[in-house]
């Protein structure tokens, strides 16, 4: 899928709607997802919340398959929070390490942008499994 | 934290209550939270979001922590996904394996219910470090 | 594969053989594994080493598959280290959480024998793809 | 730690050593250490066994944070194994992604050199805790 293509796939999932998602870029394996801050998203401390750390890890190693033309779910999932998740937006980082036939390895990033910095707040890495379709 | 202090904390969570996550029972390390299924927490196929996913798994072992009387932060988190998350709510049972003074460990499971039958659709296993206050 | 026969096939593996590791019982997704304390696996502070603890819960997982007639390798591999891994013997627990078609789930735990008393060292999971063959 | 004062440390461990494990280089939280195959390395197929491979991730990631002159244990560990692991000699890579005071998130790659040629084996991702002396 090449960006416009990814935008599309990207708006048929009601929980992306909600987050606001948006692809910045994707191309050959490599993606750029963007969400801009709101107050709802927030864990008790009002930092970015875990679970949509999670997804937008998740979203991004995603998206680096399809951008390769392939359609994939993941299967396994593991993340390392490294800073408190704060800022005005948020970038997520996805890249395909490996496509294999039957397994495929990606890994992300998340930075958080204050004051126009971009820190790497989380990393994790994804392994998922071609599906058809 | 006993069960209704728990539920007053997590309701201070904006991300929490937007799930609208319910806290079913705490105790002693372990603890259940529950999902109702709404249209907007799906991905593109349908299922539950792979963040949604994430986001109960790593609660359910937060609030693990928080049963012990302990206050940790999430460093570290990895998900198995099982089978496609589909129901009409979600349990997620958090527990404690090991608490540290350095460091806790801790596992969730999370079950999709679907006409009475429950089915385990991912599990997952977190790393927190206490914090203070 | 039975008992006797995952012991044979645990033998076929010159690094096992050089752990002098033993199959202890294996039964439909669950096997325990014994690895008695030589000084040549220590690393530097004369604890079991990392390398050989992450052996010991991979094995686990992986005869844990072969004991229900399946074959698969190891794609993904996760490990949490509680304490540090010291006694006189060690027992590797491995079971299978879920076998699919296209992927196994199974994890594992490590307990440190010392005294008569065995402790939870180490606990990990991993992913398994099936292999033909 | 330099690259000398690394080498004797890493000759402290008896499974480096029965290992025969070098370390190539080491500067400022970016580490090489080269295995070069010996067959009682083997796992059934005659690959390297998994225990190694997590062996050297693990290794690659703990030495790189002592190149900082700071030193961990490892608390969390995960490993996706990408290729089967062949090869006359295997490199590990290891970099510490974020050194922070509580917790420090470092991580390896494996390589495996035959005929000339490196590829990408196996990666992984390790969080250590810091401890004194």
């Amino acid at each position: 899928m090449d960006l416009e293509q990814l935008r599309r796939f990207a708006a048929t999932a009601p929980f992306n709607e909600w987050l606001a998602l948006e692809v910045i870029s994707a191309e050959n394996g490599h993606v750029e997802i963007r969400l801009n801050w709101r107050d709802e998203f927030a864990q008790y401390q009002g930092y970015l919340h875990a679970g949509i750390i999670g997804g937008l890890l998740d979203t991004a190693a995603g998206f680096a398959v399809l951008s390769l033309g392939r359609k994939a779910m993941v299967s396994q999932f593991s993340a390392n929070m490294m800073r408190p998740a704060i800022g005005d937006y948020f970038i997520a980082k996805g890249e395909v390490i490996r496509a294999g036939r039957t397994q495929i390895f990606a890994r992300a990033e998340l930075y958080s942008a204050r004051d126009g910095e971009e820190k790497l707040s989380a990393a994790g890495g994804a392994l998922l499994v071609p599906i058809s379709g």
